[in-house]
C-alpha cells in the first residue's frame, strides 16, 4: 500500500471520472461443491461485456482471513489501512442510525442490561433482549438527563441497544468501556486513558449514575453499559489527499456516514437502485469520484438468500448500460467484503474486482465472477490498491521520482 | 519486501552469475482492446524458448498505481524500496549527463528563466525555452563564479536546463528550491531545512547573486531558479549487502549513474546491443551480477513508436543466444516500468518478468508477453523481490533461521 501522504504529493487535476461501485457483501461461494456462486450464477451479461474489455482479479478487503466490518471494509476501498485507521464502534453506531455526528462528539454504543435489584452484579448484558419499542421508550426517558456544559443526545437503535451521544466543548476520546463482558459482576465506571479525557469520563460516569437511577423500576432493564466510546476519528479526507470532488450515493445512512468521514458529499437519493443511478446521473457533472453503494446483495447473503442475492446483482446488470452511458474514464466493481449465503455473514474470502478503462491490458476474462476473476490479469490485490489504481487510470498521479 | 539488513545477514558466496536484463520501460499495451502489445507482436523465438523453460510472471515496479521516473525504477529493481530510498533530482540530472558526481558533492537541477527586469519577478520559468547552444554558452559564462572554498561545476543539460554542482569539505544537502513555481513571483532564496545545510544554502545564494549579475543583460534567460538540490543518497551498495561483485552495461548516463549509487562498477561499453554483449563477454569473468540495460525500447514507447519499439525487443531477441551461451545461472528478464506506445510516456501498469535458473518449475508459459505473463507462476510480485529470488537461486542466500 501506498502511503497517503505519497499519494497527497502525486495527485494533479484532469478532466476525468472515476465510479468506485460497491456491491455490498459481493462476493460468494457456491452452494455445492460444484456449483456456482452467487455472481456466476447470476445472468449478467452488462456486467460480462464489461469484463471482456476490462481486466479483472481478486481482492482482499483487509487482510488474508481478515472477516472485516462495514466500516473496515468501505475504509479500505477508499484507500485508507483499516488496520491504520480506525473508526470506534459508538460513531459507526451512530452512523448506522443516520445520526449527524459532528466533529468533536463523543458517540457510545449503549446496552441495556439486567442487574441484580440487590447486588448491583449483572445478570444478563443484554435485558433479556426488550422489544424494539420498549428501547425507544426508555431511551425517551433517559433524555431527561442534563450534564453541565454538554448537550446529551439518546437514540434507539434495536431492542436492547442504543447510541448516546456527548456534544460540547473540550470533550475528548480515550475512554474505557463499562460493559465487565460477563454477567455476575458489576457495571465498571468509565476511565480515561488519556489526560485529556478525564473531564469526558467524569460527565459520561455522571450521566451512568443519574440513568441508573431513572431505570431502577424497569426491570429487567434496569441498567445500561456503554462501549466503544469514540469520536470521528478525524481521517485525512479524500478531496484533500486526491484533489477529487467525492460525492456518496447510498441508500443506509452507514454507508453515507462513513462516505461522509471520508470527505465526500452525501447526494440525496431514494430507496431503489434505479433512483441511485439517477442521483448519479444528476450529479454527474459536480463530482470527479463517486462511491455508488449497493446495500442488498449483504443483506440477502445476510439472510441466506442465495436466490436473492442473484437478484439484486441482476438488478445492477440491468442499470449498467445507464451507469456506462455517462462514459466514466474510470470504474470499479467490487464489494466491501463477501457475505456469502451458504455463510450467512460477512467472511473474509477475497471477492472479485474489475477495473475498466481505457488504457488496459485485457486479460481475457469474458465473465464477471469468482472463478474467472481467479485468472484475471490484475492477479490478487488489496482493496487500499483500488484508490490509487484508479487515479492512475484517471490520469490524475504525476510519475513518482525523475 | 525483505529487510537489506536480512539480506545482508544471509548473503552466502558461490560460484554462480546473475544476469539482470532490463529492456527499459518493457511493459505496453494493446493499441486496440483486442491487439497485441509490443512484447506480444515482437517475433521473439528466443525469448519464448527461454520463457517456456523458465518461471515467468507480472510485476509492480514501485506499488499499485505508482508511474515510476527511471530513479525509483531502478532502485526497485536493484532492490531498494524506492519508497524508503530516494534521489533527489539533482543527483539524477547530473547522472543523466554523465557528470562524474562525488559523494559530497551538492548538486542541482537549474533552470534559466525570465525575470521582468523593472520588477524582478519570474514571467518565464522556462526563459521561452532557449536554444541549447545558448543554454550551453550561459553556463559558460556562469562558470566564472567562484565560491570561497568550494569548486563549482556548471554542466549544459538541454535548452534551459542545467547542472549546478558544488563540491567541497563541509557542504550538506537538505535545501530547499528557488523556484516559486508560477510566474509573478520573484526567485525565493535557498533556505536550509537542518542546520547542518545553512552554509550549503548562504554560498549558493551568493552563487545566484552572482548569477543574476552575470545573466542581467541575457534576456529572455535574465534569471535562473535551483531545483532538487540533493546529494548522494549513501545507499547501502550491493557489493556489502549480497557480497556480490556487480558489473553495469549501459549505454545511458543516467543508468551508468544509478548504477554506480548502488555500488557497481560502470562497464565501458558502445552505443548497440549488440556493444553491450560484446562487453558481457568481456567482462564475465570478472562479476557475479550484470546489470545489462537497454534503452531503446523506453525512447520508442516515449515516441508512442509501436513498431520502433517492437523493434528493439526483436533485436533483444537476436541476441539472446550470445548471452544465453555464457551460461548464467540466473537470468532475469524485465523491465524498469511500463513505457506502453499508446501512453507515449512511462506508466503504472505491471510488466513481464522472467526468471530463468535451473531449479524452478517451469509454469506452461511458452511465449515472453503480457497476457502469457500474466498466467505465470511467479504470479504478480514487486520489483524488490527479483534481486532476493535472483540470490537465492544463484544459491547464494542461507537458511533463515535454524
Amino acid at each position: 500500500m501506498t502511503d497517503l501522504n505519497v499519494m497527497r504529493t502525486l495527485a494533479i487535476q484532469a478532466d476525468t471520472k472515476i465510479i468506485l461501485l460497491v456491491m455490498d457483501g459481493l462476493g460468494g461461494l457456491p452452494q455445492t461443491p460444484d456449483g456456482r456462486t452467487e455472481l456466476e450464477a447470476a445472468h449478467t451479461p452488462n456486467l460480462d461485456a464489461l469484463a471482456a474489455r476490462s481486466i479483472c482479479g481478486m481482492s482482499t478487503a483487509v487482510a488474508p482471513g481478515i472477516t472485516p466490518g462495514s466500516g473496515p471494509g468501505h475504509l479500505a476501498l477508499f484507500g485508507y489501512d483499516p488496520l491504520r485507521f480506525e473508526i470506534g464502534r459508538g460513531v459507526l453506531e451512530a452512523l448506522g442510525i443516520g445520526f449527524d455526528l459532528q466533529p468533536q462528539d463523543v458517540a457510545a454504543r449503549g446496552n441495556f442490561c439486567t442487574l441484580d435489584p440487590e447486588t448491583g452484579l449483572i445478570t444478563d448484558r443484554r435485558a433479556g433482549r426488550i422489544p424494539t419499542e420498549v428501547g425507544a421508550r426508555l431511551c425517551e426517558k433517559l433524555r431527561a438527563i442534563h450534564l453541565p456544559g454538554v448537550e446529551t443526545f439518546v437514540e434507539p437503535v434495536k431492542e436492547y441497544r442504543f447510541v448516546l451521544v456527548l456534544r460540547g466543548a473540550g470533550l475528548a476520546d480515550g475512554l474505557t468501556e463499562t460493559d465487565p463482558q460477563q454477567v455476575g459482576k458489576p457495571p465498571l465506571p468509565v476511565q480515561p486513558t488519556r489526560p485529556e479525557a478525564a473531564r469526558t469520563a467524569e460527565l459520561l460516569n455522571q450521566w451512568l449514575a443519574e440513568a441508573r437511577r431513572l431505570l431502577a423500576d424497569e426491570y429487567p432493564a434496569n441498567g445500561c453499559n456503554l462501549r466503544g466510546l469514540a469520536q470521528d476519528p478525524g481521517l485525512p479526507t479524500m478531496p484533500d489527499i486526491y484533489g477529487l470532488r467525492c460525492g456518496a450515493i447510498a441508500t443506509y445512512p452507514m454507508y453515507r456516514g462513513v462516505a461522509k468521514l471520508a470527505g465526500m458529499d452525501v447526494l440525496p437519493t431514494g430507496q431503489t437502485i434505479e433512483d441511485e443511478v439517477e442521483t448519479l446521473k444528476t450529479y454527474w457533472q459536480d463530482y470527479d469520484f463517486f462511491f455508488f453503494h449497493v446495500k442488498k446483495t449483504d443483506s440477502a447473503g445476510e439472510d441466506g438468500d442465495f436466490d436473492r442475492k442473484v437478484a439484486v446483482i441482476e438488478n445492477v446488470d440491468r442499470v449498467m448500460p445507464d451507469i456506462l452511458a455517462l462514459e466514466p474514464d474510470v470504474i470499479i466493481i467490487s464489494g466491501d467484503h463477501s457475505t456469502p449465503a451458504v455463510w450467512k455473514s460477512h467472511s473474509w474470502h477475497e471477492l472479485p474486482v474489475l477495473l475498466g478503462a481505457k488504457y488496459i491490458c485485457p486479460d481475457g476474462v469474458t465473465a464477471f465472477g469468482e472463478r474467472p476473476c481467479m485468472a484475471g490479469g490484475l492477479g490478487h490485490i488489496r482493496h487500499v490498491d483500488f484508490l490509487p489504481l484508479a487515479m492512475a487510470h484517471a490520469g490524475r498521479l504525476a510519475k513518482f521520482g525523475a
